[in-house]
């Protein structure tokens, strides 16, 4: 895609659950330095911590980009946000919008866009002429996440990873596949989105041969044991071709996200089944650490956990926002 | 998809490599019934075996659809066919299209059916509103072809195997997932060309529930060891929740299809990573017999390596071609 344009407005309108401005949040969490403000409506009852401000004044204050901070249930676009997506276009900013339904899809906001000089741009649907994969050996280290379901903190650890390592002087990029990944990253590829054929080809691409002693850390998507996006998962694991795994999991959850009555796999069999089909495509892959969302628990409760799966498992085991990942990160250092 | 109107006239054109009308001879093998004749243009050298006529000559004989009998490389609609599809409209012909362009993508065309009451299919770009795939349980029995390889023969399995539980009054349907077999079959969805977070809720709704005693025999694509397609396959093999896996395997083949130095999985492997993923879905799941492609070789070798086979997995092995599939139906009449 097209690069984005930073600094962002981040826009979310009348949010009432902090989950559904899940897209505003990762980049005010993940890229503050490209966060200039956000843009409220009446009645909204979140924030992402940055500064409120009009579209007016983030403009004046150079503003590049208008960001649709949302993730609604449906993905589509509400009409309500339509007059403010044209006086952002005729203030000259782009639009970006990680949404199911396409900016591109709607004439009005194209030519607005087009008479403006501005971009539109839909970042969960790919732009990029896509490929079939091949599977060949390239050059460089690549670390993927993987998890025992949906929405364990793939994404997080994946940035959090990135960060240690570029703050220990390791060279390191983060590679996004999902829509709030991009909008941080700036690039990226929504798999979930790309036609099936091609999911493995888009990863090659997307984390492509580079220097030997380069990481290249790729955010995960869903888990092979998902029954809706276990396809998606198996492509992602042949495609990133990874030397390092690492396993995602969220304390507590009683079933798979948004299916009922289907227990979450055990680690050991999260482990086994990922290094196992992960080989197609690399020989050498290993889970080499545990990553766990600890919030269900206390303190004490999440260092005890660790520890017993440590003791298990025989590799790290933390918390990324209770421990941090620097211990992960010791592994990649040799 | 809407229906597709039968009787066919099939279209192909110049084509000088059997393997490039696919489409044509599939439909004219599995559904002679539905297929008039063969629309032939200068320096033609492969044939379908239906009667070659004229577009005039097929419209004064009842044809309700011109199909473009071709899977060329690339996927591309060849501008020199162009009069061709315009004149079919103009007859009343509906046009279907198994290659990767639209021909809703071309204005004049669309203009043209809209003016005649015809109807262009793109029956690999799926037109069904798609969703997540749920994996909860459903009546009704199924079983899907899978591979050590693309191109291993699984279409010609399943139409084999849905022809003879038909054959024996066993209620059975086949269910399509590619372009060929969709046009045998008149309805189907392409699962290689669906949106990647859809390619498990597409075989639920392709393979729905049904009477405890109907057979549903899909058919697959890929292979879970293809670094290229094993998303689609994990994602089929989920969707699919077979009670029953028949393996399909081309004899001689030195590496997989379109890679380089990359050898076939063993027919051990090949059923054991099969049973194993299907289970997510269907704990019953089970490979009950190998379906071979032996055409490299000659009978007597085609036989012998059968017996070998049989007498080292214990289940029946035979080239559905030259040995017909009733051993394999045979395993599903309990």
């Amino acid at each position: 895609m097209s690069q984005l344009k930073a600094p962002y407005l981040l826009f979310i309108g009348d949010a009432k659950d902090p989950l559904s401005i899940k897209m505003a949040r990762s980049a005010a969490d993940w890229s503050p330095e490209k966060c200039l403000g956000e843009l409220r409506l009446d009645g909204c009852e979140v924030t992402t911590g940055c500064t409120a401000m009009s579209l007016d004044e983030a403009v004046s204050r150079g503003a590049k980009s208008l960001v649709l901070g949302f993730a609604n249930s449906g993905g589509y676009i509400d009409s309500a946000w339509l007059p403010i997506l044209q006086q952002a276009l005729a203030s000259g900013l782009d639009i970006i919008s990680g949404l199911h339904d396409r900016l591109n899809d709607l004439p009005e906001l194209v030519a607005a866009a087009q008479s403006n000089g501005c971009t539109l741009h839909d970042i969960r649907h790919p732009s990029a002429k896509l490929r079939t994969g091949k599977g060949y050996h390239r050059q460089g280290k690549r670390l993927l996440t993987v998890g025992t379901d949906c929405s364990v903190g793939k994404m997080y650890t994946s940035l959090a990873l990135t960060k240690e390592l570029q703050d220990r002087h390791i060279k390191a990029s983060f590679r996004a596949t999902g829509q709030s990944g991009i909008l941080v990253a700036g690039d990226g590829i929504a798999v979930d989105c790309v036609v099936a054929d091609f999911i493995a080809g888009a990863i090659e691409d997307l984390a492509p041969a580079n220097d030997a002693d380069h990481w290249d850390i790729i955010e995960g998507q869903g888990s092979l044991f998902h029954p809706a996006f276990a396809g998606v998962s198996l492509g992602l694991l042949h495609g990133a071709q990874a030397d390092a795994l690492v396993v995602c999991h969220a304390l507590g959850r009683s079933s798979m996200r948004a299916i009922d009555d289907r227990p979450l796999p055990s680690l050991v069999e999260t482990i086994a089944v990922n290094e196992q089909l992960a080989r197609t495509t690399n020989p050498q892959a290993k889970v080499i650490a545990i990553a766990v969302n600890t919030s269900a628990v206390d303190e004490a409760a999440a260092m005890a956990y660790c520890r017993e799966v440590e003791t298990q498992l025989g590799m790290p085991c933390v918390d990324p926002i209770r421990h941090g990942v620097s211990r992960i990160a010791d592994k990649l250092n040799g």
